[in-house]
């Protein structure tokens, strides 16, 4: 995914795994679906296959009048347990992950070869593969979703679309519209009050373009890229991974296909995921892989570094790139940081920003482009102290985990209070497990489906390999289960890193219970001596000297102990031999107070756009028996407006009131919109609950008589109450902010059912 | 400047032209100063000549501890007119510039060839440079203000700093802190109340990668460059004008320097920013300039295009740019904005969002940076209509104008109220005046001093090409008089060439007061014979033939009434020739109720990184009697924090009532800092000054006594009132949103001076 797996780059192969899964999930119309809520969306619909391939779907993003049903699974270990047949059929491919499972801690145990180890990893992943696609199939799917229409209201509506349309379009690329920009824009504003006002974080603004040393010290020059093969004549590029996949899935279906070769080509495209650069050039060359466009001879694999590259300054030689992530400004600035908190750990920092990556073939919509918005936090901490004063706040939230155990044993993913998985050191500690529950109520606050959130937690393989402890924020939509937030304990990495390419010491420093008396070895130059023997290298001598290690301290006195030469390199190569007559080495006592450290890290990281994407689909509906009338039950803190006026007609008599209420509306801070065009009231209605209004404010003859009343209504119950004039917009703030539910008003206020005046 | 001069590049030289005459004044130490407010600072600093060559500034910036004062004058007419002696002394100069301001105008009516022009409006320019440098001479300095102390300020507290330091840096490129980013982001919160909110604009969140053919159809591509010069052995590139002037000014400040040659510098120096190309290079290679660093050869003058240029997707071959500007992405999607406002104008698209501007060397801190944050609006309306409906609201705002004709005739800027000047034709229609108003009210809400704001009006000559009015918002800071918000009328310029590159029609309609009858004339192929004759070519003749316009037309017409044939050149340069046996004309008539038009956009477009700037520098402080505790005095709406909380000592029982305060802050959504470090409560309040904290709250003995009360202190006046524990939020509310005044909290509650209870 296009956040996380920035910092853990072996993880891409696995996001795409379930990807795939799913697809192929969507591929199979026989399974029986039941639905979520009451409203049953489409079940008449014919499915269809679902094409992910990169070009058709960036060509048909939204224009596609075909009918797309899919439909999503939640695998609730409750379900399965609670259906013994389901978990028969399933016993021996758990068996088979498990037994797999314990081979890769065997291996890793006793130090095998990393190239067993990796193989061994990828053959777990197969199994583990097939008993999701099993369990699957069977669970029934929690709802029949019609991503096609909804795709279509969101384009129609501009809630956004693909940027440079009128120029072709650019993929990967899109642009959020007055809803779209609404609702991301509530979002930030909720996540800032949910997260930086509340725990005091010290938010920040980084630059995007970033100088190349920045982003070789993090590793991102080296190793953020993905393989690719080219068309030898037409240059044309092609992900080598979905490039072979796409292959052997035609070679297999092919008539002539043997038994033998299909077996074959699944067995490959199951393992595709752990297979390293030379592998997959052997597979192209085994099954002669030509262009699938042009049938012309393709490259050798290539490595596509997937940062944009450009050039700051006007000499062309200072290398740079827009940023893979918001992290590395907040490293970088620690120092800055560290100082503004006075020096304290521990504490967090802020950013909310866009990062870039040039996909070579961006698709799947929001879920994977190439210009983002992340939300990201650093949690700067002492490593030995990774408790959370605020632990106890939040130790009873129920989550669902997904643990790597759990997935190297085979079974499903579990509920557990945070409180537990952290006294069990299921999750790492108390830090990781408070922004893990956090991460859940905001995500539930902002209206994600609670039964669609689960955490899973990387395995051994997939994580960096700095990482202590990795759960991913995982949410279910109808591309699977795609991960939306990580949550990661980095430890020291990142400032380490930056500390041993810049010579800056990115460090804290902690109260020793009791201060400490500490032998202090150093070795004194005699300088006129020193001067003398080596006149102008005399200066770089010194430095040298001053920053050789306790190690090499204890070398030299050996050797002019011994009577001997210390042979000294400089940083340049050149050496030089200096004895008892240029320096010495001196000790000395020191009482310390303090110790230096280097802080741990633990990182929540928000992929805005994947969170929107998904927040979208759960709140996507369609009317009791009108399909037509569709909607988003966006939660009134988070949609892009909060409210509509709408005189009945265009009768002049309804302007005043109209015109009032929108500015006493605007005065409340409330974003809404009057609609006065024509068209009957259920038609506008429908107009505003497609762009997923919440409440709706109707002038009509009776808001002419005294006492002034309009009529205020649901959206999602479409009920209506009659409500004073001049209460209206106090009634609309409370529900807006979540001080007042609609049943509450239900309660409070008359019901209406029809105006008395008519005219 | 970094956003305005995207749009109407001519401009460029004339903001600089600006900067240079306030850096001249600054260097005479002679003038008399007088404060503007009670505070006097640093009167008895030694003030030093202030060098901005961009080197030595990006290298000094906040580190250097060389004190610079710097004076900030404010030119006003009425101060001047008052003052018959001076205006004795600026009568020859005004006169100079009032006769060539009429040459102009009479070669402009003439139509003088453009070059005449031009060398006319450089010498315009040189004697307005003159004429206005004497009048800051003569007039008093409105605050004398020590940029280095602010700037260590804004340093050491990281309201922000140089973007990736422990690397080295980058030049133009800025990180925002805590403070700078709580700044930032609360005046663009308040921006999008006071703009999108208020007058219901569509906001949109456009894509900031940009391919190129968008950036052509925009002028970008062609025109967005600077002039420089390289060395040629090092390659270290010079902007070219920086460096002539910097070469002339050592010329003729050499010691065998004749008079005549000083006149000669001092002459072109002035002339400077009317150079085209040629003449700069004529300059160059008349003086021998060579490389300022390491006296090398220089190239011939070099166009720089200012856009970061990368490629988009892995072929290669899809070039693309960072924008410039956010401006294009609301024009590329003008019809589904269009569409989403049903069609209707006028309306108004915002966009707050980054561009980027590869600067050759950029200089003044936040004022000329690489990467930046913009906010701007595209209010569409039909070119018929420029009316506001609103513009009544603010028509008796009083504005200072310093018109086009009053620069020409060598006048000083004006107070006008914006009713007057629309009514008067001095602002060209009531939106462009209704947004200058509304950006003046914005930016005193923010907290910009009155008396240092003016709309300057663009100059028929400065003015980009196809704008009707243009008027900057420009803030005098230490830098002078900087553009801050650009206000334009765009007319159908962007619309029009998006529309000619693409071929969609970016167009709106509007009903015709009355029905009309049109004559509409086409061409009607005779697809039979077409086809014979003309076989494959015969799709590409119907689809040309459709295309060709009324003329076009006519023309056809009057060929085959003389039995000739018509021919018609396709668009790959094929030609056919077209008789009556394959064409015929044939006309009709049609009733059309509506017409379609290409709307007009006014443009109001904000650089938040100089406003922040200017705001910074306008609100710097220091106490009476000790400049070591400077503050800022930013209005609490957008200062980073609105409250702090400090115990008075570390004693533990005043730690209940800091936590149960700092809860409720958070609560009603109140940023606040808890200050319970060590330190004298002085010394704490001077640290919560420096930070702009503008209320604090301190904990003493007296509040664990009933009724439980706190000291509530101003950081303006250093007042301090005494309030009820639980009322206290309450009020830091209303103070933070600008419902209660602190006047109005020193009326209601009891002046606090010493506690009653100590331990």
């Amino acid at each position: 995914m296009s956040f996380q797996l920035l910092k853990a780059l072996p993880k891409l192969r696995g996001a795409r795994a379930i990807l795939t899964q799913v697809q192929r999930t969507q591929a199979n119309p026989k399974t029986t679906t039941w639905s979520w809520r009451e409203t049953i969306a489409n079940q008449a619909q014919t499915q269809h296959a679902f094409s992910t391939t990169s070009a058709s779907f960036a060509a048909s993003w939204g224009t596609t009048k075909q009918k797309r049903n899919v439909k999503l699974r939640s695998a609730t270990a409750e379900f399965i347990m609670s259906n013994p047949e389901i978990e028969q059929q399933l016993a021996p491919l758990r068996e088979r992950v498990q037994e797999q499972g314990n081979l890769v801690r065997e291996l890793k145990a006793k130090g095998a070869p990393e190239l067993d180890v990796k193989k061994a990893v990828a053959e777990l992943k197969a199994r583990k593969k097939l008993l999701e696609d099993k369990e699957l199939a069977l669970t029934p799917s929690v709802v029949s979703f019609d991503r096609a229409r909804m795709e279509d209201l969101l384009k129609r509506r501009f809630f956004y679309d693909q940027s440079f349309a009128i120029y072709g379009g650019i993929t990967g690329q899109y642009d959020f519209g007055p809803m779209g920009c609404a609702l991301k824009s509530n979002i930030l504003t909720l996540w800032r009050q949910f997260f930086s006002l509340e725990e005091q974080m010290l938010e920040v603004d980084c630059s995007m373009l970033t100088p190349e040393p920045v982003l070789k010290a993090s590793g991102h020059v080296e190793r953020f890229a993905d393989l690719m093969v080219k068309d030898v004549k037409t240059g044309e590029c092609f992900r080598l991974d979905h490039l072979i996949k796409q292959a052997l899935e035609k070679l297999s279906k092919a008539k002539d296909a043997t038994p033998a070769l299909q077996a074959e080509c699944e067995d490959i495209i199951i393992k595709l995921d752990g297979l390293n650069k030379q592998e997959l050039a052997d597979v192209l060359a085994k099954y002669s892989i030509k262009s699938p466009l042009t049938g012309n001879e393709l490259t050798e694999p290539i490595e596509f570094n997937l940062m944009f590259a450009t050039q700051i300054g006007p000499t062309g030689l200072v290398k740079g790139f827009l940023r893979p992530e918001t992290a590395q400004g907040i490293f970088v600035n620690f120092k800055r940081l560290l100082e503004f908190n006075q020096g304290r750990l521990p504490f967090a920092v802020a950013q909310i920003g866009n990062s870039f990556r040039n996909e070579i073939s961006p698709r799947s919509g929001l879920i994977r482009v190439r210009e983002f918005t992340m939300a990201e936090i650093e949690h700067f901490c002492d490593p030995a102290l990774k408790d959370h004063p605020k632990f106890a706040n939040v130790a009873s939230e129920q989550l669902t985990l997904y643990s790597a155990c759990n997935q190297m044993d085979g079974k499903s993913a579990q509920q557990a209070t945070i409180g537990d998985a952290v006294a069990n050191k299921l999750v790492a500690n108390e830090t990781l497990g408070y922004y893990m529950a956090r991460i859940q109520q905001f995500l539930h606050a902002i209206g994600i489906k609670p039964e669609c959130l689960r955490f899973r937690q990387h395995m051994g393989n997939e994580m960096a390999h700095y990482a202590c402890d990795c759960w991913d924020a995982e949410i279910l939509t109808s591309y699977g289960w795609v991960e939306c937030v990580g949550c990661a304990d980095r430890s020291a990495y990142d400032l380490s890193q930056h500390s041993a390419a810049t010579g800056v010491r990115l460090v804290a420093e902690k109260r020793l219970p009791a201060p400490k008396t500490v032998e202090v070895s150093e070795i004194v130059p005699n300088k006129q001596t020193l001067g003398k023997t080596f006149k102008k290298d005399a200066k770089a001598i010194t430095e040298a000297l001053s920053k050789l290690s306790l190690d090499d301290i204890k070398q030299v006195e050996t050797r002019l102990a011994a009577g001997e030469q210390y042979k000294l390199t400089l940083s340049d190569g050149a050496s030089h031999e200096l004895g008892a007559d240029t320096i010495a080495v001196k000790h000395a006592t020191k009482t310390v107070h303090v110790e230096e450290f280097i802080p741990s890290v633990v990182e929540p990281s928000f992929g805005i756009g994947r969170i929107m994407y998904a927040l979208l689909e759960h709140s996507f509906q369609c009317r009791d028996g009108d399909e037509q009338r569709c909607y988003f039950t966006l939660p009134p803190l988070v949609a892009p407006l909060k409210c509509s006026i709408l005189p009945l007609s265009n009768n002049a008599e309804f302007q005043p009131y109209t015109q009032k209420l929108s500015a006493a509306l605007t005065k409340a801070e409330l974003s809404h919109k009057v609609d006065d065009s024509s068209g009957s009231i259920g038609r506008r209605y429908a107009r505003t609950d497609e762009i997923a209004i919440p409440y709706g404010i109707t002038v009509d003859f009776d808001t002419l008589k005294e006492p002034h009343t309009v009529t205020l209504r649901d959206r999602n119950t479409m009920k209506q109450v009659r409500v004073a004039l001049e209460g209206v917009v106090g009634v609309v703030k409370d529900l807006a902010t979540a001080r007042l539910s609609w049943a509450q008003v239900l309660e409070q206020y008359p019901a209406f059912e029809q105006q008395e005046t008519t005219k």
